[in-house]
């Protein structure tokens, strides 16, 4: 634990993660810059903030200086902005430049994510010559930003593309423009990180160059950082569903864990008590009728689980991008179909339980009843309320589960209840 | 629609599942085996094994020739046993063994997933006679796959890798055991594909090689072809928490997904009759106070969303592969803090509520108490179900989720409806 620097900057990322951050901040001020750098760049988003914070802006400079300029705009973009520009007028001023320039993009973005460590030929080079040109400048690149060399006009917009091995191998007086495939497909700086994710899923990309309004190339996105965008947004939605922040780690401190959830709890507080004044509206009937309190619970749980499976296919299909303008009807009558058919199903054995765990036929038909009902409603809450999110320009995950099951509390109350005060009439 | 090549294979593929298998397999079959191969490689595992049980064994040999084996081999494995049989022997000796070699690693491994497709060199050759080789050979290979080249002994053994970069910047008469790096990462063909996911993510690799037990390197990772597999395990992991099959999508026919629905709506009510069952105990005691009635879902619906939070982080961080052994303790004990100061937080607005809803301080008392503990329950049924799943060898995200709410609401009724019966007497 003391010495967090031995192995890969990933794993010492991890072993600082463990430490209280004074402690974290000391073992990282005590590093070298470059190993340092290297660590901080591997230190989750939410705690390489807390980090810096806790790093002089002259220190967190020289890190800077090292670390890839995506990381480092992140980390900058969460300062203060008093403490940011001291960092930035720490740094040269080329850095400060491209900093800057990166700044100005949205974190989960193309342009957030991109690195700018790319190297650009141009159409009129001969093979020779860009060979020579890479030779001398790809030193400080990783091997993978070259596997793919992106061609640029004067005006520095995208005009083509040369794998290295194509290079290699074209005999060496042709010129770029003869060899290069004009076709490049390409991103915006402002496409949403999904969007390139689901990209790089569909079409198995290795890199993609990323350019600007003007058409000018401005960064690439390669395929190994965007494992850890798919695992970001899945590990978000996933989290934003139930009420987490969509950040929260096992190793997020308990405060923050509590100042995330707490609010939501309370959102679902509210809604709980709306399921609790639909059972307020009935209590004369459950006092005539005890034995409908016992079926409170099924009708609740078996509407929040099917409304939880419909609403997950859904999320998830909306999040990998599998789903088509037309496709949303689709999901509508299957899963009302799907609703139905199990409601019909567990309804029946819900009836006959019912009935012979009580005695009462009528028992029995009134929770059956209820329950494929709401077998129905929770079909269309599942499907209606992550498209009714994304339709107000929320993420369809939001809360998502705490609106299902309201619906599928409050629905499945009222039939229920409704039904039995019927049925005693 | 009824042209779905005119465009990159997975976006044929994308058309094709929206069509009837039936007429999805026409279409196949009248395009020219290279094309039809491109798109079947496209299709989601699970429709590509009902596609192809469409086709001919001739027909799908000739398209299993020119696949990615690893695809090919997930689509064979599916197969029954005769059909898989028949294609085998419809293909060429070579790719029948490369394809039955394969098809003996389980498809969520790394040897399931990894592609066959690489170039390996020896150790004693010059960069010369390296590069001589990658000109003849690398026709038929994807850029990336020669973007890092593997060198190997007289055994095949894995010895060292040489970037493309590196090859084509040293002088030409060095031989590779000097320029190649001996100390190379690898997997073993066994390794779980989760697993490989978590090592692309924590050190960014572009690529990784696979070795079986004697070390002889028997294939290839590639990190764009992780991109896919991280989102499969997400998705898995999504739908397995609330009892979906892992595979569900929107576009999934309507009586396979019924088929994989109902069982687990069945456990689910299974559960829900036994905190009914709970309820029944009290009905007495809800005869003659009716208003707890209405507290039931306000106990079991903030019990359930906390256990939910609770849930959903251990489950992702298990799965990203980021608690070290002695994180369950720590996870243990901060979601008990949680727990405690929510439930502190929760119930006394919940007392409150109960108080002057009904005028009751007694009722206050009881229903503020009752969700405290609760709250715990919900934090150590978070924590302790995914581990014990997991000790159990049964994936942690199995039901989780149903099994979490039968916890809280259980507990829930138990101490809500047993403290009441205890202060009314």
């Amino acid at each position: 634990v003391n010495n967090p620097s031995a192995h890969h900057p990933a794993d010492a990322a991890d072993r600082l993660s463990r430490l209280p951050v004074e402690e974290a901040a000391q073992v990282l001020r005590e590093l070298p810059p470059p190993e340092a750098a290297a660590i901080l760049s591997e230190v989750e988003a939410g705690q390489r903030t807390e980090l810096a914070a806790a790093l002089t802006p002259s220190g967190l400079a020289e890190a800077v200086e090292v670390m890839p300029h995506d990381r480092a705009a992140d980390m900058l973009a969460d300062l203060p902005d008093q403490e940011r520009q001291q960092v930035l007028q720490a740094l040269p001023a080329a850095s400060r430049e491209q900093l800057t320039r990166l700044l100005q993009y949205p974190p989960d973005t193309a342009g957030g994510i991109m690195s700018d460590r790319f190297l650009t030929l141009s159409a009129d080079q001969t093979v020779d010559a860009a060979l020579e040109q890479l030779r001398q400048l790809a030193e400080g690149l990783e091997a993978q930003s070259i596997s793919y060399l992106y061609v640029t006009d004067a005006q520095e917009r995208l005009v083509g593309v040369v794998p290295l091995r194509e290079l290699v191998f074209s005999r060496h007086d042709r010129r770029l423009r003869e060899i290069m495939n004009p076709d490049v497909k390409r991103v915006s700086v402002k496409d949403d990180q999904e969007k390139i994710a689901h990209l790089f899923e569909h079409y198995h990309y290795m890199a993609l160059p990323v350019v600007d309004s003007e058409e000018r190339l401005v960064g690439i996105v390669l395929a190994n950082e965007v494992i850890g965008i798919v695992q970001h947004e899945a590990t978000e939605d996933m989290q934003l569903m139930v009420g987490l922040s969509g950040e929260e780690r096992v190793l997020t401190p308990w405060k923050t864990s509590l100042a995330r959830r707490l609010p939501w709890l309370c959102i679902n507080l509210a809604t709980a008590f709306v399921a609790g004044a639909v059972v307020g509206i009935f209590e004369s009937t459950i006092a005539a009728w005890s034995a409908l309190a016992i079926f409170l619970p099924v009708i609740a749980g078996q509407g929040g689980n099917a409304g939880m499976q419909t609403l997950t296919v859904i999320i998830r299909d909306l999040a990998l991008g599998e789903l088509s303008p037309g496709d949303g009807w689709r999901a509508l009558n299957k899963e009302l179909l799907l609703g139905l058919l199990n409601g019909i199903a567990i309804g029946l054995v819900v009836a006959i339980v019912g009935y012979i765990w009580k005695g009462s036929g009528l028992l029995g038909l009134v929770v059956g009843l209820a329950m494929l009902l709401n077998m129905l409603a929770a079909a269309l809450s599942g499907v209606l309320v992550p498209y009714g999110l994304r339709a107000l320009r929320i993420d369809p995950a939001m809360a998502s589960s705490i609106l299902v099951t309201t619906v599928t509390d409050v629905a499945g109350f009222l039939f229920f209840l409704g039904l039995a005060a019927l049925a005693m009439n």
